[in-house]
Parts: C-alpha cells; sequence; structure tokens
C-alpha cells in the first residue's frame, strides 16, 4: 500500500497543471503510489520573478502542512523552487523541488548541464539558483528560447527556437545534457531530443520519478 | 510496453546481487520495466581499489553492448562507478552509476551529505569522486563504520557502527543526509533512519529509480 | 540633501528594532541621511526558521513599494536576509540584505570568516547561505553560543558563551574574523573584540554602512 | 569625536589622487571624521603591473605605521591593491583596499559582478585578484575599455567605449552590476548608470564608505 | 645510480612511441636515470575514449607490476591518464600521468591554462579530467586544432590550426599559457610558441621532467 | 650546451641558502644546467609576514632582471613566494615560486596535500595562497611543528614534532601527500616520510626540478 504523491502546481493556471499532469502521466502505475497534480488556488497566474515566487509561500506552506499525514512526498513544480525550504519545516515528508531535482538528475545523464529558459531575464536567476545548489561547476549556463508564454502553443515556432538554443548551449558552452527551465516546455521533449542528439530532461518528470523512489522504498525498507 | 532495466553487479558475489536485488524489490511494479540484477560472471569477488575497478571495465562494457538493444537504461551497481563512463561510449541507452545518482539524489533530501563507508581506506577515493562529480561542495566528507565486509552479518554490530559513524558526521561535519557508501549495507537504512534521524539513501534504490524515469519518460514523451 | 534609509526589523519584535537602533546609532551624522529603523507589524515574534522567514516577505514587499519614492536605500535586518532578492522586483532603490552585507565586509577585515550562531540548528542555513551568495570559500564555518533569545539579557552568560564559539572558531577552524548571526548580539561587539582579539562585524552596522555609501555617492556623482 | 581616515594613492601622480578626493566627497560629513587623501610621494607615476605595485609596498607601509596611532582606518587607493597584506602587519588600524571593498560592495547590488578596465592587459590579473579573494564565483569577467589613461579627460570618447564595454559584460557575461577597475573612471559612474541601465560602483568610494562604517561603530561600540 | 624511468605509451602505435622519445630526448643526461619509452604491446592502436582508454588497464597495471622492482618512477603517455590511479595500486614507485602533470606544470608558466585538442570531442571529457583533478578554476578550457591524426604530419597545415586555436585560446578565454593535449604534437611546441607568444607546455616533457626529480631527490636525501 | 638556473634564497641567511643548495644537489648533473643558489645581500634574515616578503621585491626584481641575460630559469626559493608575479614583469625567462611549484608537484604524488609549517601563525597566510593559486580543492591544510627556526638544529625534536604534525594532517585532514611548507625542513624528508609513510615533497627540490625541465626542453624543441 502507497502514500500518494501530490505535486503542487504553486501558479493558479489550472492548464499548466494540465500540462504537468500529462508530462508525468508515464510515471504512474498500477500498483504504485497515485499521483496527483493539484492548482494552488490562490496562487499568482504565473511565478515570473521573486516577488510572485515569495507569494505563494504562505499557503503553499498551509496546503503542504494539511496533506502531510495523507502525503507521501511532495514535489513544488515552478522551476525556480518556491517554497521547497520553508516547506521543509512543515513537514517531515520528502519536499522535492523540480529545479534541483531537473538539475540534480541531469548530472546523470550527460556532463555539461545547459537550462533552456523562456526569456534572458531567467537566465541570472537561474545561475544564482545552481550555485545556491552547489551545482555551478557543471551546470554551465542557460540560453532563452525568447517565446512569450502566451506563443507557447505555436509548436512549430517554440521547437525552432528550442533547437536554436539547445545549438547555442551545445556550441558554445558545451553542454552534453539540457534540462526544461519552465513547465511548459514538456510536451517538446521528445522533439527535441531528436532535433539536437542530446538527452533532454524535464525536471517535473525527474522530480515525480525521486518522489516514487522515496515513497516506495522509505515506505517499505 | 517497457524496455528492461539492466543492474549489472560488477563484482562477482553473487551474495552481493541478492542484496541489491533486494534492495531495489519495492521499485518494481506489474505495469513498470523488468528490472534484472546481473552478476558479472568474471568480475572479482569484490571492488575494494582501483585497480579491481578498472579490471572489470572491459567484461562490462561487453557486456553492456550486447544488451543494449534489448534494454532500456543500465545501472552499475559498485559504489566506485566502475566503467560507467566506458560504458557510455558503447551504447546510446542511460548508463547510471550508483555513487552519481545515489549523492546527486541525497542533494534533494538535505543540504549537506555524508557518507559511510566499511573502511577509512574508502574515505580519500570518495571524496575524490564527488569532487569528479563536481559535487564537493555539499558532500562534506565520509566516516568509516570499521566493519570488515565479512562482519556485515552482525546486525547489532553493524548497526551500533553505522550509528556511532552516523553521528559522526552529524556533530562533526554538519550532515543533514546520509549516502550508505556500498551496496551491502542496504538492510540497515531503516533501522539507521530512525537511530539518528537524518534521512538514509540508499545509492542503488536512487539508481535504478532514475532508470525506470527515463525509461518510463524517454520510451513514451 | 540626502534621502532617507529604512531599515525594517521584519519580526515584531520591537525590542529587536531598539536593539538594531541603538546598533546603527554611531553611523547616523547631522548632515547625512535620516535612518530610521521600523518594525514589520505583521511580521512573526522572531524568524527563526525559513517558513517564517517566507511568511514575511509578502508584507515586506508591500512596505517596501510604499517607501521606495521617498526613500534612498532599504536594509532588511535579519541575518537570513527574507526577502531581500523578492524586494528588489518592487523599487529601484538598493536593498541591502544584513547577512551579505556583514559577510561581504568581514571579508575586508580577515581572510577567514566565522559566524556565532544563537543555535546549533542555525549552522546548516548560514551555511547553505554563505554558498548561495558564492562566499563558501571565505565563510569558514559557524559555531553556537548555545544561549536562548530568552536569556540574550544575561550579559556575563552570553559573553562567556561567545568568547567561547570565537576560540573554537579560532582554533578549529582558523577563523580570523568574526560576524554575528544575529541582531541581537550587537551589545556584545565591543567586549567580544576585547576577549578574542579578533575583529568583529555587527551585520546591521556593516549594511547601513553600505547603505549610507550608497545614497550619499549615488545621489551625487 | 571621530578619528580620522587616510586615503593613500600610492602612485605619485597628484591628479590621481585629486581625483579620488573629489570622489569621496560626498562621503564626508561635518560630524564624522576627517577624510585625508594623500599622495604617496616617493610612489611610480603609475601603478600598471606587478613590478610597480611591489615597488610602493615598503614606502606604503612606513606612511602607515608612522600614522597609525592618529589614524582610524586606512585605504589603498589603487585597484591592485598594493600593500594591502603587508600594511595590516604594521598596523593593528583596519587598512581596506578598494578592489576588495569594491567587489564585495557590489555583491549587494547586483549578483554577477563585471569589471571595466583600461586596457584588455588588465584583465588576467584582475581575474586572479578576484580568485585571490575567493569572489571568482560571482566576479564574471572583465572588459576593457581600451583608453590610454593619457586620453581619459575625452569625457565623449571614455563614455562611449565605457558603455561599449559595459553591454559587453552584460550581453556576453550576465553582468548585473559594474565595478571601474581604476580609480580614473570615477568621473563617469553617473553617466554611464544611466547609459546601461545597470549600477555601478566606484571601488574608492565603497572602501572609503566601509573605512566610515569602521571608525564610527569600532570607537564607539 | 640512479633508477630507471619507464614511459609507458599505453597505445599499441610505436610511431607514437617514437615522437615521445624524441621529445623527452633534452632530459636525459650521461649521469641521469635511464629514461626507457616503451609500447604497450597488447593496447589499441589509439586511446580516443572511455572504452579504449578502460581496455589498456589491466595490462598496463600488469606491466608496471612487473617493472616495478627495477623502476623508479612510471610515467603514463597519454592525455586521458589512462590506469594512473590504478597503477598506484601495484607499486609504490611514483606513477604520473601527462595530463595531470602537464596541467599543473602548466600554472608555474601563467595564470590561465588553454588546451589545444585534437578534436572538439576531446573537450568535454578534458574539462571533467581539469574538474576531477580540481584545477579547474585555472584550467579555462579547450580548442580544437580539427586536425585528424592522420594528417598529423602535414606540418603547414598542423601548425596554421595550431595558430589558429592558441589565438581563440588567448582571444576568447584570457588563456596565458596552454599544453597539448596529445602526444603527436610535441614536434610543434616551439615553433606555435613563437607563433602566439604565449608558453607552451609539452606534458610528456613535464611528466618526464616531474619523473627524473623525483628519481633523483627520493633516492639520496 | 643548457643556460644556467639561479635560485635566489630571498632572505639574507646564507645559512638557509646552504640548507637549499644542499637539498637541490641530487638534481646537478654532469651535462645539465649550472644551478647557482644566491644569497640576496639586502634582504632581510628571515621573511615571516607579508611586509617582509614584499620588502624583498624591489632587489629581488633588480637581481632577476640583471641575470636575465645569463639565465635560463629562475626559482624564488622561500615558501611565501615574495616577488614571483612582479619578477615576471621584469624577464621573459621562466620564474618559479618554491610553494606554486611545492603544491602543483605533490598533485602528482597523492590526492589531498597537507602542509607542514613552523608556526601556527602560517596557517592562514598558507591557506590564502593555496585559493589564489587555485589549488584549494586539493590543498587540504595546514599543521604546525611548532618549532622556532633558531631550534631547527635539535634533529630529534625536530622529527617528532614533524611526525606529529603529519599524523594530524593524514588523521584529522585525510591528507595523503605532504609538502615542506619552509625552505629549513629540507634535511628531514626522507625521515619523515620513513616515519609516516606518506610521500614528502621538498618544494625547492619540487621547484629546480621544473626549471631543469623548462631550460633543458624550451632551449632545444
Amino acid at each position: 500500500m502507497y502514500n500518494k504523491i501530490l505535486v503542487v502546481n504553486p501558479n493558479s493556471n489550472t492548464e499548466n497543471t494540465r500540462w504537468i499532469d500529462e508530462a508525468i502521466q508515464p510515471l504512474r502505475s498500477q500498483d504504485g503510489p497515485e499521483i496527483e497534480c493539484r492548482t494552488l488556488a490562490d496562487g499568482p497566474i504565473a511565478i515570473e520573478n521573486e516577488i510572485q515566487g515569495a507569494q505563494v509561500v504562505p499557503s503553499l506552506c498551509r496546503l503542504i502542512e494539511q496533506e502531510s499525514e495523507y502525503t507521501g512526498a511532495f514535489v513544488v513544480a515552478c522551476y525556480s523552487d518556491p517554497g521547497v525550504l520553508a516547506a521543509r519545516d512543515v513537514t517531515d515528508k520528502p519536499v522535492i523541488g523540480i529545479c534541483e531535482a531537473g538539475l540534480s538528475t541531469a548530472l546523470n545523464f550527460g556532463d555539461r548541464v545547459g537550462v533552456l529558459h523562456n526569456g534572458v531575464e531567467d537566465i541570472i536567476p537561474a545561475m544564482r539558483g545552481a550555485r545556491a545548489l552547489g551545482l555551478d561547476s557543471r551546470v554551465v549556463g542557460g540560453r532563452s528560447i525568447d517565446v512569450p508564454m502566451a506563443r507557447m502553443d505555436e509548436q512549430g515556432l517554440v521547437l525552432e527556437q528550442m533547437t536554436k538554443a539547445a545549438h547555442q548551449l551545445e556550441d558554445e558552452l558545451h553542454a552534453s545534457v539540457l534540462v526544461f527551465g519552465c513547465a511548459a516546455m514538456t510536451p517538446f521533449r521528445r522533439s527535441l531530443e531528436k532535433e539536437c542528439g542530446l538527452p533532454v530532461i524535464d525536471p517535473a518528470q525527474a522530480a515525480v520519478g525521486m518522489a516514487i523512489t522515496a515513497v516506495r522504498c522509505f515506505s517499505q525498507n
């Protein structure tokens, strides 16, 4: 009997939650832990800067505290890992952030990790995040796909821009594995991998994968 | 339809293989990938130094090359990650070493990672390994349980020694998460966690968990 | 005509605010910027963990946004630097955290920085903070004075414990400059310096000093 | 009653001393410490390499030793921080170098520090200096304005070249705060800040600001 | 009476061994240790990836173990340092790898080390190697000369391509000393040094030089 | 026909020069470069702090400049490497400092480098030096033998204290190779190696060895 995994989308955009839910679908199994993706109802519509990231922390922590008894592990599904450290103060269950999980998983698939961002303004915060995680000697940098969230449904454009950024990461920074720096990129994982020839890690998949391992192993031996 | 995961114990000690098999049992699921643990028939009886680690590489790579077509991901189940880099030259499937997987997974469960070793002579190679992986700013060091492999079945002794080493890692190095530096320690994971109050990561479980995530996600989206 | 500096104590303990106000008193000058120390009214009574640190961010940012027009620089006066990055999203005026200011100032007074904490549980978060700031090659570690906040008014006890921790930092970690890891330690700066012979940096003084420099120089040339 | 701050220009170019004196003028206050800028009479006309930097050390240390009794803090106003470590052997008063003070102050104004140099030959020594200070994970690099000292009075040229180098630092290295790598650049601080939109730190101002904080606080509490 | 130095070319290409022998010729002296360059008979024809590097380890270690009694120091003359750590398990004599010796020697000739590679695919493994050696803060990167081994005898082409790569290392990465990342580059050392004006270190010369120092000093005082 | 190597003892203690001359005696060969050890006549009697280190630079550079034409390589034989960077401005011949040469050579003999110092006050400057050289991830620390220079001729005392410090470096810091942090320790190299079982590197020997390699190779190919 496995515990549930609760994946929290800390913004209030239910379409994002649906993307995440689809991304992690292959990780569900009949006899495995239930995996629920939930939208943080009072989160902002998007988390695009530090202040928005900070705003979600109190209600995120409240949710995690409330669900702690019935949940085996939590995943916070926003690439800036908002509230992950704070949440660990309110539960003794694992709380996994998709950024740390994505980067630390990527290490196992290539020596030099490059990150794909939506906009150029995401690069500095992401490099600071990698340094805070102590992973800056392997996370070599980021490149922007320069596609606004509103146009992420134009598949041809997105894939073209992603491929361009992927080649920059490989040619300029010698990246050998890529990580998506945004939950909305998931649908392009397989196509991008084919285009650029490098392994591409979806951080939500990486985080949920770790949560499953934790729930399965910690509850049994 | 999922691909198989092949976990290779690169030493020829079949009892080790059985321990690993038991350790990763909770990660098996009815609809998930088959997980086979195999002993490298012509490996040494134990891998306790660099020369033994090097000796297994040719036959390990031969095995991985042969099985590559039918396998979704490989795990090399020895804490020194012998042949992992080499094996990536002979297959395009993921090859995951339990040391890198164990340490990178542990990052998600605590800020400062301490490692439990069988003997004091394992500490320097393990610190070099952490530096090679670029993880030395979070892997704070190792302590030895000082129990020879031959006595690893004396459960009271092992747990007592493990608890002592765990307290050293916490008190002297401020470790906040522990990783087993040997496949034979797995049976003590749950007990040690209770004794010392810190999360304890079994590296074989961490590696197989990553392999499952890869196989499930890479084969579908 | 200089702009005002607003020092925000993000907890709601007005006695803390008074300590900070006394600490920075020597930095006031007749023709310099006004320096106001303000208590964040709806902050928690103390900020002792990540969740409390996160809780103050929304109201801290609201306050900073409201005061931005009339303020030359902000100082966030809690050693965990809560909301400093977030606040920079809501104002174009400098926002200085006392932890980063204290550590970066200390670099100029000695090669190896040691930090004095109230409790042993503060050491790991502080080391993570130093790593996030990229200062971990010079911040060598922390030691606890093991005095609960409630007894910080017992001067003999506090000084004795501080001196003991200072000697540990010097003897065990080769620290050559000390930083207070708590605003309540300020009254002991001079005495501790005499006892231990090392320079002792009060982080609130360091931060306000930087804010004064910024306000004076940025407004004129 | 505050102690005096002695700012030593270690080259014998009195025009440089005058620039520095003007740069730090906003930091003077009626009731604050006296701030004297003095030219090292027997210094070289400029300090442009290691040998010139070394040549000033004996007379710089003699001066500091002589003035130590009447001085609260010393600032060495050359970006290569010549003699700062040596001077600390001859006085127990703070000795602050403008390079270390400039870089460590800049950390508080942006995550990634870029440095503006007079010539391309200054970049390697400056990066070595940042590494020696343990700041190389945040000091991302330097760019040259390629203006010889003799033409630093051509304001249009200098500002144009500075703006170009600033954009290189931002675009190529993702710098988010700039530091002047030369005392003669100070007059352009405000203009460059407007041109490039990033905070610009003058290292002499940063160092004198720290010296004031030290003198005011250390002499009183 | 000095001991012998055995330089092992771990590939079976005897022409490579002859190049190495010529490269180290200036290091021989009448009264110094005998220096023998030997081809590893059962090595692969070239070592161009991890698997080939791993394949040579068992026979390399056998050779070193057999010769240990009569040998004062060993040099492994392949830039990937194959089997160096393993060989240290089978002899108590020094075993020096040309990559580590080349990079660590280069540190003494310039602050920032750039590496010349045969192909672009060599750059990532070499950067990983530098990180494993803890030298990544001074080894700034590599550039490829893009000349296949089969054309290394076209002197004009090779020198032109080397000079181009050297200028890239200097201009793009601020390298101030160069290291050859391949034993076949040795004949161009002097010419390249003249072309590019930077010191150029041949790693086989560096390693044999260290071996001589060790044998001479360790055997006498 | 080889060029001369000039080893400069930058203090004026001719007994020190004699020790260095004896230490490097095994590196002389009939057909090799002449190696002259010279006392810097106007140096201080000892170099025990930064100010003394700085004082020697002008005359050291004058000497090196004068001898540059007739000399193939210079060695500066004081563990604080005084004037090495400065001297490189006055000659195009290699200038090698014994600290950098000793530490970088030691890397080839063991993974973790520990340093033996005369006094506890030498530890912090030496760690700063290792950081400045970018070697701090492998130079794990120093321990003092606590023997004043005046008693360095009491062989029993010195060896006992050295052995004690060596055991501390091995047991507390996991050092696997030792470096002498003082020229006066050379006579004890062989004895200490026997006592503690770790390789012991004399930095003057390491530096002269590198100089010989440079002179032999650079003058011929």
